[in-house]
This record gives C-alpha cells, sequence and structure tokens, in this order.
C-alpha cells in the first residue's frame, strides 16, 4: 500500500475522515502524527512517498523515495531556499493557499484602525481622556495599492471593493492577475512610478531573493506624506529601520506589521516602541480559523487526486522561483 | 429676504457656496456662523425662519417664528426629551443621517477586532511578547443580529455582506426595514427570542424612553456564552453595570461601546478597565470624514429645496417618537 505520512496539529477528526477517504479512493493509506511524535512521524515517513506538513526538520529526515511534500504553510520561502532540506531533488513542492479569507480580513482591521486613528484613540483611552477631533479617513472612496496579486491580494482586493474603495492598483511580478477584481494591474518594475500616488500601500509578497527590501529608504521616501503601510506577506520586504524612521519622524501616517525580521522580535528591537505602528506577532493567517483548515484539507485532498491521476498540482510550487 | 441661521463649525469655503447656490435658487439669504460666534448667531436668529446647526441653547434662543431646525447630527434625542427647547411648538425638526458609512467602517473594525481577539493580542504586544495561537473567528461564515435598521443599519449589514457573512438577522420597531439587505427582519419585541442564538449583537438604535437599557441583565443573559456586543447607537440603551459583569466573567468574549452613560466617562468609571471591551470616546460618527460633511451639506441642501416648495422633508422626526 503506498503511504501518505501527515504530520499536522490542526487535523479534527472529520478532517482525518475527509483524508482517509480521499486516500482511499486513490489507493494511499495515511498515517497521521502530530508534531511531538517526531520519531514516529519520521520512522514512517522512511516508506511514505507523500508528506503534508510544516516541518523542514521532518523534509530532511525524509529519503529520495519521497515524490511530494504538500506544506500547509502559505510561505514555502525555507524549502525554497535550502534544497538542501530535499534528498530527492525531483521531489515535488507544493503549499496551501488558503490563508487569503482570514489574512484579508486582517487586512481590513488594521486599515481601518490607521485610517480612524485607533493607535492614538487607544493612547487617549489609556489615559481615560476624551477627545475625539482627530481627522480621519475611510476605506470608501480612497485608493489603494496591492503589492503581490496572490491569494491574498486576491481577497483584499475583493473586500475593499466591497467596502467602496474608489480604486485598487495591483502590482505583481508578471503585470497580470488571474482576477479581475483590479482597477489596474502593473508589473512591479513600474513601483517606483506607482509609489508617489500610494496613500495606502498593502504588501502580500512572498519571501524570495527578489522580494527582499523591495520596500527599501528611497522608495519609503516615495511614498506621499501621511501615507500607510500593510505587511502580511514576508518581514524581509521591508527595510525596518527606514520605515521606523519615516514613522517616527511622522512622514508616514501608520504602519501594519504582522511579519518582521525576525521573527520573534526581540525585547529590546525598536519596532516595538515605533509611532502609529500597529504589531502583531503573526497571526493574519494563522490556523485557529476553522475555515482556513477546512480549507486546507480540501487543497490537499483535491491535490492527491490530482497526484494520483498524474494530473499536475494545482498548488505546485516552481523551487527555484521561490512561489 | 427670508433667511437661514447656520452655526457649524465643519462648513469649508465649497460646503458654503453650495448652500448659498441651493439657498439662493429658493430665495433664502444664508448667514455663517461657529459656535465661538453664539452671540451674532442669536441675534441673527431672531429674524431667521430656518436654523441649521447642532446647538440646544442656540435652539432654545430662537423666536416662535423659527419653522425648521435641521440639526446636523443623526441622534436627535436632546431635542424629543425637551420640548421646552421650542419656542414654536409646531417648529419641524430634521436630522442628518449621513453617519451610516463612517459608523459601518467603525462597526466593521471593532468587530475584527473581537473576532480576532486584539484587546489581548495587544496585550501580548505592550508585553513585547510573542505568542499567536489564540482561536480567532471570521465575519466570513458567521452570523449577526442588528438591533436597529436606520442609515447606520443598513450600512454596516451591506458591508457584512460584502465581507461573507452567513446569515444577518435586522430587529427594528415596526419589523420591516426599507432595504432588502437582511436575511431576515423581525420586531424589536422579537429580541429575547434572537438572542440566544445571537453571537455577535450590534446596536444602533436611537435613544428613546422604549430603547433605555433595552439590552438590560436579563437580556445580556439570554446571550450564549462567548457572545460579542457592538453598540454605536445610545450609551442609554446598555445596562453597563450588567456589561461589565458578563465581561470580566469572561461569559461575553468581548464588547465594543463608542456610546456610554455618561459622556465624558468619569475617570472613575468601571467601563475603563472591564476586560475586553474596545472603549471609544465617541468616535465613529464623528466630522472628520470629509464624505460625511459633504454628505451633510447635500441633505440639507435637498431639504431646503423641498421646504421652499412645501413638499415634506426627506429627513423630519416625529418628534414625540424621538426619531
Amino acid at each position: 500500500m503506498r503511504e501518505i505520512c501527515i504530520c499536522l496539529e490542526f487535523l479534527t477528526e472529520q478532517h482525518k475522515d475527509q483524508i482517509r477517504e480521499a486516500a482511499g479512493a486513490a489507493g494511499f493509506e495515511p498515517r497521521f502524527f502530530t508534531l511531538d511524535q517526531f520519531e514516529e512521524a519520521r520512522d514512517c515517513l522512511q516508506h511514505c512517498e507523500v508528506l503534508y506538513a510544516h516541518s523542514p526538520e521532518l523534509l530532511k529526515a525524509a529519503p529520495a523515495s519521497l515524490k511530494w511534500y504538500c506544506c500547509s504553510y502559505a510561505g514555502v520561502d525555507p524549502y525554497c531556499k535550502d534544497p538542501g532540506l530535499f534528498a530527492n531533488p525531483d521531489c515535488m513542492l507544493s503549499n496551501s493557499s488558503c490563508y487569503g479569507v482570514t489574512i484579508a480580513e486582517h487586512v481590513v482591521m488594521v486599515l481601518l484602525m490607521l485610517l480612524r486613528r485607533m493607535p492614538e484613540y487607544e493612547e487617549v483611552v489609556l489615559n481615560r481622556g476624551w477627545s475625539n477631533q482627530l481627522p480621519i479617513r475611510s476605506i470608501r472612496d480612497n485608493r489603494f495599492t496591492l503589492l503581490g496579486l496572490g491569494n491574498i491580494g486576491f481577497h483584499v482586493a475583493e473586500r475593499l471593493r466591497g467596502l467602496g474603495a474608489a480604486e485598487i492598483t495591483g502590482l505583481s511580478r508578471s503585470g497580470t492577475a488571474r482576477e479581475k477584481v483590479y482597477d489596474q494591474v502593473l508589473p512591479i518594475s513600474a513601483l517606483e512610478e506607482v509609489l508617489p500616488r500610494t496613500e495606502n500601500l498593502i504588501m502580500a509578497l512572498p519571501g524570495t531573493a527578489e522580494t527582499r527590501h523591495i520596500l527599501n529608504r528611497e522608495r519609503i521616501a516615495l511614498l506621499p506624506p501621511g501615507a500607510l503601510v500593510v505587511n502580511v506577506g514576508r518581514g524581509s520586504a521591508v527595510q525596518q529601520e527606514a520605515l521606523i524612521e519615516a514613522l517616527n519622524a511622522g512622514r508616514l501616517a501608520g504602519a501594519a506589521l504582522d511579519v518582521m525580521e525576525p521573527e520573534p522580535l526581540p525585547k529590546d528591537d525598536p519596532l516595538w516602541t515605533a509611532k502609529n505602528l500597529i504589531l502583531t506577532p503573526h497571526v493574519s493567517g494563522n490556523m485557529t480559523l476553522g475555515y482556513t483548515c477546512d480549507r486546507n484539507v480540501e487543497m490537499f485532498c483535491e491535490d492527491l487526486k490530482n497526484y494520483a491521476a498524474g494530473r499536475p498540482l494545482n498548488s505546485l510550487i516552481d523551487r527555484s522561483r521561490g512561489y
């Protein structure tokens, strides 16, 4: 019997039944573990051709007979940066782009918090004060620039549209987007032209060599005064020191980072005290939301069918490109 | 020349031109003041038949010849509670329901903050910690109960719909709603049947004798454990002591109050320290958002045309009913 090694924390009994059914239909036997059963999982992995997990250590322990590693996370930068993790150089890597809904809700939340000046109002309330005349802004009739038009970018754009956004400009590597939810789509190479008219920048890029420090000091300086920056992709995309300076100088009105470098953030990092910065400890796409978990399992089962039938995987990653 | 006394802080030159044009076309002369010109405004008011302001003091200083008071706020409870403010018992009162967009954005923001446990994550970040495994909830696939289906309720429902809410139940005094954005509309008398299945309660009611403490201790106890409460109507609608107890006991997962009793909140009020409560100092509908101000002036100009033509006002308030 062909075997699948599954090492995940979030699976309910219902999810396991769903996987058993899909695996059975495709001629596979699933073996379930959690991370505290690392050794048992590693032993089992020696005779499995598929691994569904989010553990570089486990992947590294897999023999050359592993043919497909389905990562339950969306960001696969650790796997693309280090080809040595794969004993089989041709092992397929897929990711799980099921985080768009929850991350988009996070983006809408922090955007509204920044537009409506919640960091400042929270300070007023902390001091038991009562003042309410700060000029605020609205999503309705406002313009947004999305950097990265994958699953997250799409769900963000869809929600901004529903909230009455006036204009949504999308930037992707190819200069195209699968979904028709953007007012215009440009290649990332147009970034420097777009920044001076970008009042609200939302970043949802994968962590690759190309995206590293894509929002650097020079580009932060191109944003108009009072602009807002939200990053939910990878911390490496932002030159943090320059962002902190722009925030503390009041040149940017605010920012929200759910991702940063390094994670966890050291206790003495200047990000903790930057002005009008909403920091969250990488929570936007976490697995504590039922919908995200359900969709994760669903996507794996769909691709298991594809794998068994010899069809291309829906979520296949180009390991050299990094996404 | 028939005169209009206008005493408002938020008018731009463009707004004034717009009012001058509408007034001129209707045969009126507008006189502009701000609240620091109270005496000049009061003197002028002696020969005006229309007042556009938000000042009970100014209204009280108006002679019996005043025929229409257009209040630039949405909530007109101070004017309905005290008929002695009107020298002319037949003076028409209208309000300005232009706050739906900004208040709805506030509601979406605090709902997401509560569903995604931001008060708790803000505490983590304040202590420079790094933990991210709190179970969160989503607007998508979630159910919401709206108490009060006026301009605010409508805009909230429209946005929840756009964010993928599974079911929106609306309650209004009449049991009907003008807009078809709700899954079901019930009379407020059904409140006690609806509360046990209400995980997310959003209150946007006017301040009247009927709505006073409508969410009392007994009804708070009817909400399921883990429910959320948002109030953006009037503070009087919630029995605050009972809400604080339910929050501090962890029976409710959280609440957001933008309105409370009294305002400003005294420094020693127990609301300041209630658990998982997002307090804001009555900011949700403030006049610092351009759209709100533009729409305010637009609505006044439309009703000025109606007034001059002897047609009913769009925004006429039933002074005995209170909204």
